[in-house]
């Protein structure tokens, strides 16, 4: 139904396969979600992309709930439908509750507003912002 | 230098100084920076604005420094210059390290890329991510 | 200090200086900004925007000033920094008043946040508002 | 289907129905759309937007139809599906004819297209359209 | 199901229907998309929008593979669900392979993410990229 | 002067320091622009980012000019003005004429206007462009 069609289990190739297989060690499920059905129609694409959001999304300075509502905030920024309701849905999955949603939902829309207002009066940034 | 003068305390009404003042004592700092002075044409809005964010940046289920994070990364996506600068410094002066920011970067990153492949080809929703 | 050079009217070919004569004309002024002499590396491209911008912006059933408050408005959301300038400009160079700039401001920074809300949400539309 | 479920008015607290009933009159009609249901998952954040929808869209200097257009044009460049939806659904109560959609729609389209050139080329801003 | 209701053959107003005629013998199609039959609802902005995307699509120093390539990228990252789908379509029907699609969709991926690295970092354009 | 300081080359770690020998390698020049200097303050980030575009733009089924104008396309959609820059200046070093940039600047302005048509009808797509 999107621009490509999803790739199945059976018509992947061995390529494809070794990737499925890593996304469903790392999390623990047998399933694949259509995102990377979709990717895998370019296997090196899909390998590439797994690779590196396995890495970014990994625990460091900044958990992995926070890097998730981050990862909301900027899809809804730039308008991803599929992209909201994925990573709404890890979110709660790593334990976002109902009042960390209301939250994460105020935020955007504050930020979404003084965003525009900023623009709109094109205010000059203050020199203490501004790294050396 | 934008599409509106900065308003000074000199050219400042009673109501926006009652603003300005309240900027800075829940700030704990005689600063007000630039995005306030231009607001301040409007006073009406002005007020509305800085209302609303006191109280969506307040500590809640999140805490300060993550909605502060949020918000840098909404920003970065709306492509808001001012912004991005004003709540880069915001963030780092609620204990952003280097380190949260190294990550805080490769999230927006990694997100905008798969935002756009998400988009390019059109992934149609997956029924287990939505709500009934 | 853009992408391209600025043409002068003394580096203009006929061809632009025709074009630069017509807005000069429409505008009642001699001033040609720097949009125009930016776009004027490819001629044609500055006829085409030009021809068509000044039948899009002549009076109808919009009156210029809400025509070019629609400008701002989209010009803002698309984070068009000289578009914001100019626009701005133009719509007070048409009567707009400090109360009408106010209430535009808040009329983009109100879409704006709950257009991130619906999209955040991923609000199913109504079917009353589908046209058959 | 979407990422938070709809609240029906049998599932709604004594504060969301508040708010319900004052959509309601102010409208002057039963309808709640999906996106006040969706909102209403967290009725702080249902109260605050409506009150301040309401403040916004209210008559002033500026007409409620024109307010409603320049809603459209932010959605549109948003990329907000509902939100076009709705807010030409409303336009369209509010009076606007088909003459006016069409030029609506033009002058979006020409706003998009100029938008993207400007940042193309990096137009420098002219002095002139520089508040001091 | 749109904003507008399409316009058949059959409702189509002469100075339509020429325009269907013109894409018809153009393409050397019968098929008319749904987008040209919306646009059709204000047959001025329909006429221009067809005149114009024709005389910018044709072949010239850009080959139509790549400039339908191009317009597939500027609607991926515009968010442009419909465009997406019709333009990878376009692509395909002028020779677009899918080792072509799958560096399209690299390019794209790459480009999104450094785009709001760039952003985000506020880097400051080297003075070699800037045209005198 | 961005939210990060630049690295130079004294500053840099061995780290960094092997990445920008190979920027130096691979593009023939001891030039190392300012996006790869503000990407050095998170190491780990500058190898990873300058490893993928390594590989995605170079020579494939699309030639490298084609992937410069495509990432010019996407960089002016989102609104990247250093990336407007330094890829309008890369598109020149690798053989874009004026006529290219001409051709480039009206599919970009006029993909811009379709889309903001597109989801300002929301046309809906037409079964043909869907895979299946």
């Amino acid at each position: 139904m999107g621009t490509v069609g999803l790739i199945t289990d059976e018509a992947a190739s061995a390529e494809v396969l070794a990737v499925f297989d890593d996304i469903r060690a790392v999390r623990g499920t047998d399933f694949i979600n259509n995102f990377w059905r979709a990717l895998a129609n370019d296997p090196a694409l899909l390998k590439a992309t797994w690779e590196r959001i396995k890495q970014v999304m990994a625990p460091g300075a900044l958990d992995p709930l926070v890097k998730e509502m981050l990862y909301v905030a900027v899809s809804v920024a730039n308008g991803c439908e599929y992209c909201a309701h994925s990573h709404t849905a890890a979110a709660r999955a790593k334990g976002m509750s109902a009042e960390m949603h209301g939250e994460l939902m105020a935020v955007i829309a504050m930020a979404s507003q003084t965003n525009a207002l900023a623009t709109a009066l094109q205010v000059e940034t203050d020199d203490v912002f501004r790294m050396e």
